[in-house]
């Protein structure tokens, strides 16, 4: 089977490996639909990831076959490689651990993801995909219960005002999941057009480029001058973060949700007047996924816009797709067909 | 009358000013100490102040007359020089604007305050100080009213570990303020030698200095190796906000106490996963004073070895002190006394 | 003008009174729709209002004339007879003291209000209504605000289960609200045939009768065996808030919407080691106003299916009315049209 | 061993037992002071502990020996017979279910547990006794935590002034531990003349007796007017749920801590609109033991004023002692000494 396998130094080769036989509990599963996380780009830009791993962690399928003992899966069923309820003991490393640094912790393992043509997933992993939904929007729900998480664990109320810094595929899809949740206007602020145009088509109150006069006056402004309630930090640029500090109302809401790699500057005598509050959020748990597979199933995110026919790649293509994205790109979101 | 003007480029010189009538609902304060605050020390270093402006909100003294139509007062009372409960409109800025910038807005009118033998309030601006508070303590309340604030719009509970970063005059406070809210262990980081030790002269549990070894880990271990559930940063250094954020355990909360003037580096990547809550505290309200001088009254909060024989100066003074303190110090707290 | 006028003992009727003249300040709008709201029938039924009293707080209209210094409003102008904001001072008594007992404090008041045809108001007291919102539904915007209120003090979040008891006109209200907030499946209890259809159409995923089986375990069963996360109570029968508490979900929480006026029994050893949180709301404040507003503008909140032509009577029939309402009734919503 | 026998009907036997041997992974325990909880005086009240079980979990004593397999504990360490971190799929059932009836649920096996001269524990159960506390001090760390974790659970902020309803060993205990969370003044409503002695030399700021006067009204005058910030139902009355919520300000807390076995009348029209917040606890978890020791080790609780010499009793005397904790009491803390 084919696999993009991590070589190291921003490599990433195409080889031919063994498909995998699944072991006691474990299901294999025909990948047909991966796609490229922002988290995967910083481990190649930044070389994070280990030698010999194949990364990959949104993804959509089917099941080829089943180990021994495993009784909630059939051969053909159609699932999405993650969300599924930990046993207890098999949760994540943070979910388990007081401390956690992603950078440094984040890519320890080389276990086979999602690059390949099959993969291996313990039984309780996967969530099943409904009948509604395709396999290519459903290799996005991960990215989508991530800001499901974001939102649910901000402190947004029905009719609040948004503020989303940055329309790439996680603003988009959090600027999405905001609006499920009741907000009464949302604005977004983002330097590509064509991202503001998806922007726009997606339902956004108030689009903004950045490159354009004081954003941050223009959110204000946008906001009856008071600034939004809550602002979702879904860029990571150098900025961004003290922009949301600057344009937050007073005793609103940052939410962290895109990562910075590169230290950015704070300068809180700005701001902390205001009483803010920030929160950061991570990954996402199985309610999450439920959320978000829900909100897809409903149309209440809509992915058709974020993928275009002309960002769906084969994997041989990914070397050169992982070096697009370590530019600052326009494109939405790219995914791996198998 | 001596008074303390400011001249703009870091001068400070005392003139003889006429003593102020009390006009229509107003009051003279004849001042007895007066505490020179963090704040006015950036005002200086930073040349924010407005020329002819007499600094100085942190002070004790006596009411000495009082205008027409007030009530609330007799002279001779023993006042400190804020807060009041303010009636509709008279709000301090903050409390009346949904955005407020401290750097931009903070210094704005040229008002004469406490750096002076006598100055004018409103009839609802002081409150009374009680018997068994001295009047060199009672210049105290405004800081002492600020960590109460901190601390009440912290996350902080019962049995909490917490971490004081800093223990410059609002770190001791602070750290008081935390083991009054029934902290089961505080930990102290301050570079300064004197500092540290009247730290634990206050009862800090752990005391520990950043310039020796990895004072993140050092902190975690601690606490059991888990991180503190709450980090007050006190220091405003250049690295201090993003080691409270490294040291705090998951869903772990740090309060901003005290404020940088300059850019201070973050790295999000390291400790975002950590789903953590960051929240910013600003001056005082009415009920954080009434806290204040409770905790001052019933000795929770110890003032007098914040404040040695030497740190109280005489106005003449001033601008030496001031010129002091815009140096790293270890000094805690200066008082001028008229 | 014809006014239904308050008489004490649970008699209403319709005198011919003087129309009012606005003084400084004031505007004199001229009544459209009315609609009754529950609260004007617990003061009829326990016989709370001051005889000479007009009620009648849900109502919209057009702008008549206007008293001196008005500058806000011009003849014509459509409005709600509510929701702007106070200026300091003029908040409702219960936003002003710290502690208020709506059925002692609630109707001290013998204010002329809108079973009438014209009315006063104060110049900030109501707010525009848009274009393609129509008089009748306006008239609704008052409760739509209270369930707003209710959903934002409530701790729902993006994807959460509700329960709804009740489906009179502030449970079909709160459920779309609530909908509107997100709520990944919305389950409603109500024994009315004809409300429990109402809920259906207007988007209830569950529908249950209370009347049949244990509602409880229905409900616990429809939320995949766990409890909802969230329970708005809005019926004040005997059993809704000991059944809303017995139903939700370990740390859930409830939202009491409807008051009940006679002592309703609770056994907490049943439910208290759930850890559950209970808020209460109380009718609502403007930036709720504006939140209702635009749900109901951008249909949202469906107002229609509430009212059906049978529903709005002639200010000649508000006693016949009021004494339905005091029974046990299957109707949905009554609005008095002048 | 002797063994205090519960035969159903309200009947306790002293039944002369074999000791127990421990298996792999337990420890056995030579009982020091087994405290009689009001949970199991419910339990015996209401006839709900099955027949053959031995109640008590509130004792500390020492380890008499252990068995194949255990490193933690050796012959003769002193131990409290609880708040160990369970390993995962060990939590009480509570903490694992998402629904959780108490009454029916409660008292469910038939374990033997404190009112014996040994028990058995699993290794992990226990949690080790200081050496500055007393055996007959550690038996009443398990109530100790359940009040610790009603004030970490409740909203409680430094400085905040709060009424204790019920002044029992519970009532006695939140009081401690509300004031070591730095309420500024704690209130306590107690009938029995002993007990408002016990709390006022405990510390408590204002003590008022319900029987005379309006004491809803006295609170509300002794927080300056406005009620208290929090209420703790420490006494599960027939009114006292209600009387929290009259009293309680406007967005203030409840947090019920005592458990009615039988119906309270609540009035929702009464309170509702003043925007509460009510909580309730159960239990106590790991951490909240860790919170009550420390907080007894260093005296913020002090447990001695609860039980007079007269109060300790043999196990031969428990069914009178449970007899007599039926009827309305004024004895303070009755603990069984073997």
């Amino acid at each position: 089977m084919k696999a993009a396998v991590y070589q190291g130094k921003q490599r990433l080769t195409v080889e031919d490996l063994v498909i995998p036989e699944p072991g006691p509990g474990e299901i294999l599963v025909k990948v047909g639909y991966s796609a490229i996380c922002g988290t995967d780009v910083h481990a190649f830009l930044y070389d994070i990831a280990p030698p010999g791993s194949v990364m990959g962690h949104e993804f959509s399928g089917i099941v080829q076959s089943v180990g021994t003992g495993v009784t909630k899966w059939n051969k053909g069923d159609r699932i999405v490689g993650g969300g599924g309820n930990p046993p207890p003991g098999e949760e994540a490393p943070l979910r388990r651990q007081e401390q956690y640094n992603y950078r440094l912790e984040g890519f320890a393992n080389t276990r086979k993801r999602g690059y390949a043509e099959y993969t291996l997933l313990n039984e309780w992993e996967p969530i099943v995909v409904p009948e509604n939904v395709s396999d290519l929007q459903a290799c996005l729900t991960e990215p989508c219960a991530v800001v499901v998480r974001a939102v649910r664990l901000s402190r947004q109320r029905l009719g609040d005002t948004v503020v989303i810094l940055g329309a790439g595929p996680i603003g988009l899809l959090c600027m999405q999941a905001a609006k499920a949740a009741g907000a009464r206007k949302v604005i977004v602020s983002e330097p590509s057009d064509t991202r503001r145009e998806v922007a726009s088509s997606l339902g956004a109150d108030v689009v903004i480029d950045p490159k354009k006069g004081d954003s941050v006056e223009a959110m204000i402004e946008s906001t009856d001058g008071v600034g939004p309630h809550v602002v979702y930090e879904c860029a990571a640029a150098k900025s961004t973060l003290h922009d949301a500090f600057n344009m937050v109302r007073k005793q609103g809401s940052v939410m962290l949700v895109a990562l910075a790699w590169e230290e950015i500057p704070l300068l809180p005598v700005d701001w902390a007047a205001k009483e803010v509050t920030f929160n950061t959020t991570f990954g996402s748990e199985h309610y999450d996924w439920q959320v978000a597979m829900h909100l897809i199933s409903t149309g209440q995110v809509n992915l058709d816009p974020l993928m275009s026919e002309a960002d769906i790649i084969e994997v041989d293509d990914i070397q050169k797709a992982f070096e697009d994205l370590c530019k600052p790109s326009s494109q939405v979101q790219m995914v791996v067909r198998f």
